[in-house]
C-alpha cells in the first residue's frame, strides 16, 4: 500500500541522517586537543590555564607536547644515563622542568620568570606546580612526542611524574584533534 | 494500529534527530574565536587582517586579548595613577600601544617596524589604526584577559577607546571557542 | 485523511533536517587549514610533519604561507630582477629556501639546525625536502600570502616548483578554514 511504503521510505531517509549525525558527532566531541610546542614560561602557562579551565567545565582535555614544550615536563630531579654528546648537550642547554622556564618577553636572564612567579603568588593564581597537579585531578591527558624525545636525545625516565602521561606519534595527536571540537597550536 | 504507531514512532525518531542537529549547530556557529598571547607587530597585523576579513565575510569574531598581545590595545595618550613599582616597570617596558610594538623578526631596533609601516602606506594596505577602526564598525568583540590585566598591573583607564571593548576570564574565552567553528591562537 | 497529512509533515520535517545537517557537512569536512607564518626550522618541520601526517591520513590539507613563513618556499636557486632597494634588502635578509632556516631557539649562528639535520638523518626522520616532495605527491595545497609578496617584496618566480603552489589573499584562507574542521596558526 502507499502509506506503507511512505513510511518505509521515511524510515530509510532517517536511518541515513541518524548515522550522518553520529559521524559529525564523532568529530565533533566536547574535546579540546592542544599542541604545545613552545617551552617559554608564559606560553605554558597559557596552556595551563587554558587546559584547566576547560577541563573544569568538563572538556576533555587532550595535550601534545613536542619540541621545546617537553622541557617543561622534565622533572629536575631526576637523571638519565647513556646519553650521546648531542643528547647531553640538548640536556644541559634546554631548561629542566616547568619552574626553570624562560619567558618569551621580558626574560632579563631569568628575573622576569622570577617577578611572575612572586606576582601570581601574590594575586592567588595557581603556581605550574599547582596547574599540573589540578591537570592531573581533572584527568587531562598529556603525552610527548616520541619523534621529538629521539631528537633532543631525551629519555623517559627523566620526565615529570603525572597520572595520564603518554609517549605518541603525530598520528595520534592528528586522531584527538579530528574528532575534537576545538585545536589550540601554542 | 500498526501505522500510527509506526507514525508516533518515526515523530519520536525526528524529534531526537533534531535535537542532536541543534545541539551541533550550538557549538558550530560561523563564528571565529582568536587568542592574541603575542604583542610583536607582525602576529597583531596578523591577527587584525584575519579578523577583519572574517567580519568582512559576514563571520562573527571575538578577539581575546592576553599577556604581551594586551599592549596593543594600551592608548599611547593615557596614563594609570596608582600604580605599583612592579606594574609601572611594565607599563615602561612594554609597548605603549599598536603603533609601537616590535617586530618578532627583523625589528632592528624599530627600524623594521617603520619599513613596514611605509611600504603599507605605499601599497595602500590599511594602517593597524585603521584597521581596529574598521573592526570597531564590523562588530568585532574584543575582550582582555584580567588575569593578565592584574599580574602585569594594567589598568583598564590607560585602554583604547574601542566600541566592543570588554574585560574577562579564560571561561569566557573557552565558552566563546566552544560556540564558535573556528579558533586560533597567535 | 489524518495519516496522509502526518506522513507529508514528517517528510517537510525529514527535508528539513537534511538540509541542515548538509549545512554542517559543509563547513565541518575532513580538512585541515594551516596557516605558517613563522619561518623558524623548527616551525615549519612541525608544519610539514602534521600535514603530511594529516594527509597520509586521507585528510586534505591546505596550507597558508603569510610573512616569514614565505622564506620556506623561496628557491635557493631562483633570482629575481627588478627588485626594488627594499625588497633587495628583504631578499638578503630573509634565510633563502627551507634549508637556510634557523631555529627559534638554540640556533647558535646556525649550528643548531646543522645538528637537528645530522640527528634527522641518523634517526630515518624525513629531510624538509623529502617531506616537501611527499607533500606534492599527496596533493597537499600550498598558498602563499600575495600580500605578504607585496610587502616583502618577493616576486613568484623566486619561488620553489611545487606541483599545488598557488598564490590567494586572506579571504582564501578564511574560506577553506571555514570549510575544514581543523585549523591551526603556526
Amino acid at each position: 500500500m502507499d502509506t506503507i511504503e511512505k513510511i518505509k521510505e521515511l524510515e530509510k531517509q532517517i536511518s541515513e541522517l541518524k548515522q550522518r549525525t553520529a559521524d559529525i558527532e564523532d568529530t565533533h566531541k566536547d574535546e579540546l586537543s592542544l599542541v604545545i610546542m613552545s617551552g617559554d614560561m608564559d606560553k605554558i602557562l597559557a596552556s595551563m590555564i587554558i587546559a584547566v579551565g576547560a577541563a573544569a567545565m568538563d572538556t576533555e582535555v587532550k595535550m601534545f607536547f613536542t619540541f621545546w614544550g617537553i622541557s617543561a615536563l622534565r622533572d629536575s630531579k631526576k637523571h638519565a644515563k647513556n646519553k650521546n654528546f648531542v643528547s647531553k648537550m640538548f640536556g644541559i642547554m634546554l631548561p629542566k622542568g616547568k619552574n626553570k622556564l624562560k619567558l618569551s618577553n621580558m626574560n632579563m636572564a631569568g628575573m622576569g620568570p622570577k617577578m611572575i612567579r612572586r606576582i601570581m603568588k601574590k594575586q592567588n593564581v595557581m603556581s605550574l606546580d599547582e596547574m599540573f597537579k589540578q591537570a592531573g585531578e581533572l584527568g587531562i591527558e598529556m603525552n610527548i612526542c616520541e619523534m621529538s624525545m629521539d631528537l633532543m636525545g631525551f629519555k623517559k625516565e627523566e620526565m615529570i611524574d603525572y597520572p595520564n602521561l603518554g609517549y605518541a606519534g603525530v598520528a595520534t595527536f592528528l586522531a584527538d584533534a579530528n574528532e575534537s571540537r576545538n585545536q589550540l597550536f601554542i
